[in-house]
């Protein structure tokens, strides 16, 4: 099916988008391998001596709570408003929010003084953001709920907070709040992995960075991308353990092209 | 021999235990990978603001020094007063202590503070918990001693501080003050990856997290699966450099089965 | 051609220098893996608290300005002033500099404050430090100029701080002020891997550690160590992706011998 994600996919190699991440220390090291196996440019300041002006030099922020500290959270206040005056998009991964107080309140600040572009997270993350009863426990995904159970969450969000929203899982989930997409690509080995979901905020912050005016259908090629970039690596390496998948998985990633991701997604649309 | 391994093996895999850790940034990344890949759930959540509140929902809290801080102390001790109150076992990776005051202070300080289960180090670093002469230089095994030294020093250490201690070497030790055992697994080229230790750690939380009355086997039983692994990665790809062994390690714990460490364990005990 | 790049390896691995490093929280660990790679042995403390004390016991320092705050610029200085009271080789790499005031003005000050054996950036970074019209943006080399220039510009910079400098790119560049060697190893793909130029500043580092009194020589072989393993590494699995390049790298760099980097090697020295 022809969604244009391999032009999407093309114009991140052609125009190679500075990202500016602060991000956690646990996963960093992979966002930067699939910000670079994109095809963008990954930067990673996070102090709050600098963190604006990195942003204003950028063309996407990602904003991700992994590791996240009273620092780290002025440090995205102040890139996330550097952002909004230069109207670059700006990607929020809340992760393990509703996990503990000090987390679910800076997901919140960040939510009030940020204009975002996307959030993405798991169902028990978004449902939090969503003020829905959920049970996030660690940083892992920890319940399971129908795609169309996850896909009302999500467009309910996005009226919200007037943003695109992201669900990860078995079948991952974006809407703007009016329509929504389902795409079923990836593998269950993806969940063996440190740091899928960072990753998939890092591809998302390098497709809307190259394409900032098409954000949902930005949002979706990056999930698109790396569900597929998931099934090459399980080919590939899935057999030997989760070292040689996720070496597999950068690999998958760097090497994607246009057709390939056209003919393995799977997508619709409601 | 039947040490039981086997079962605790499947006991991590089957209780999926949420391991904390309060880390260093250098190896913290192989250190989920391998807690992913026993099958237990990290969490590195390690600001002073939220950490007492991880290791609360947690089932282990590892505390390693790799790359200490004030702030890290801080964190380390609220939340080892958390594991503490919830009961769940607390893991020290003394990293580098005697390599300088400030290190030294702070393993003085954790352990006055905090309830241990288990101490794991380098026979360096356990000798100076032990408040004997050490020679730690750096992060890295630097003096040689025998097993049966390396467990008295073990013993002594054990019996001082009412925990489990585990000396990592050629020859892991481990002993509770009371009965010390000797595994025998493992490979030279351990010592060529960054963090073998640290990953030793994680494991040791991960066994114990799942079998929490059952410290010293489970402990034991860590030690056995890193070994273990590191005598199939060596197979697999010792041969290809170190970077292919550290990917050959991840592999092979993540499909680490209890027949296989039944089968591959050497193990004395006295 | 013998430039005794052999021996200096050999040096390196019979001496197995302690590298302190104080560096970004992105490629620290590729950093811990080429050092130990190239059988020199890595410590990365960065807290003021201590850093001073291990760069004391240190045999080589390496700052490097990745993921840079206030409290990492205060480890710096009381890390490099405790290498020059000792007299041990400092590296620094300016990552980003010129990218924002806080970033410049933090190289100023360490430039000022610490007797620098090595500075090693891309072209950007080391015009900003001789003071030239730069064009940094993100942490990437983002301007092309060609090989003579670029000795110029190292020529110019060496002179002014009476120390080395290296400029990494498709040709790298050394210079003390006096002479200029340049090499013609690697491979365009070794940009598609993220940190090839904070490992090459920790080859520097392992290199000068094991034989400070020839820096310039010692800072030679270790570029064209790295440019040596990112041929072999292009051969073996370039291929596969940019994951499988970069444990590619890591193993060809543990395997380098001092016959095969004199063999491979293209110098030449005006």
């Amino acid at each position: 099916m022809d969604k244009g994600f391999g032009l999407l996919l093309n114009l991140v190699r052609g125009r190679k988008p500075l990202v500016h991440h602060i991000t956690n220390y646990v996963t960093v090291n992979d966002c930067a391998y699939i910000t670079l196996g994109i095809g963008a440019s990954p930067v990673m300041g996070d102090s709050v001596e600098e963190a604006a002006d990195i942003s204003a030099a950028a063309d996407a922020l990602v904003l991700n709570m992994g590791t996240l500290s009273e620092r780290a959270v002025a440090s995205m206040i102040a890139a996330g408003r550097s952002a909004n005056a230069k109207g670059i998009p700006v990607v929020l991964d809340p992760v393990g929010v509703g996990g503990t107080k000090f987390r679910s309140a800076a997901a919140v600040r960040l939510v009030s003084e940020i204009e975002l572009t996307v959030i993405r997270g798991n169902i028990s993350e978004i449902k939090f953001m969503a003020g829905l009863d959920s049970k996030t426990k660690g940083v892992d995904a920890s319940e399971a709920v129908s795609a169309d159970d996850a896909g009302q969450v999500a467009k309910g969000l996005a009226k919200k907070l007037n943003c695109i929203v992201v669900v990860s899982g078995a079948v991952d989930v974006i809407s703007d709040g009016s329509k929504t997409a389902f795409i079923e690509n990836g593998h269950p080995m993806l969940s063996s992995v440190s740091g899928t979901g960072c990753m998939c905020s890092s591809l998302i912050g390098s497709f809307c960075g190259a394409s900032p005016n098409e954000a949902f259908a930005a949002a979706s090629a990056a999930m698109a991308c790396m569900g597929a970039a998931g099934e090459t690596a399980h080919e590939k390496a899935g057999h030997l353990g989760n070292g040689s998948f996720r070496i597999a998985l950068h690999d998958a990633v760097s090497r994607m092209d246009g057709e390939t991701l056209e003919r393995l997604v799977k997508y619709r649309e409601v």
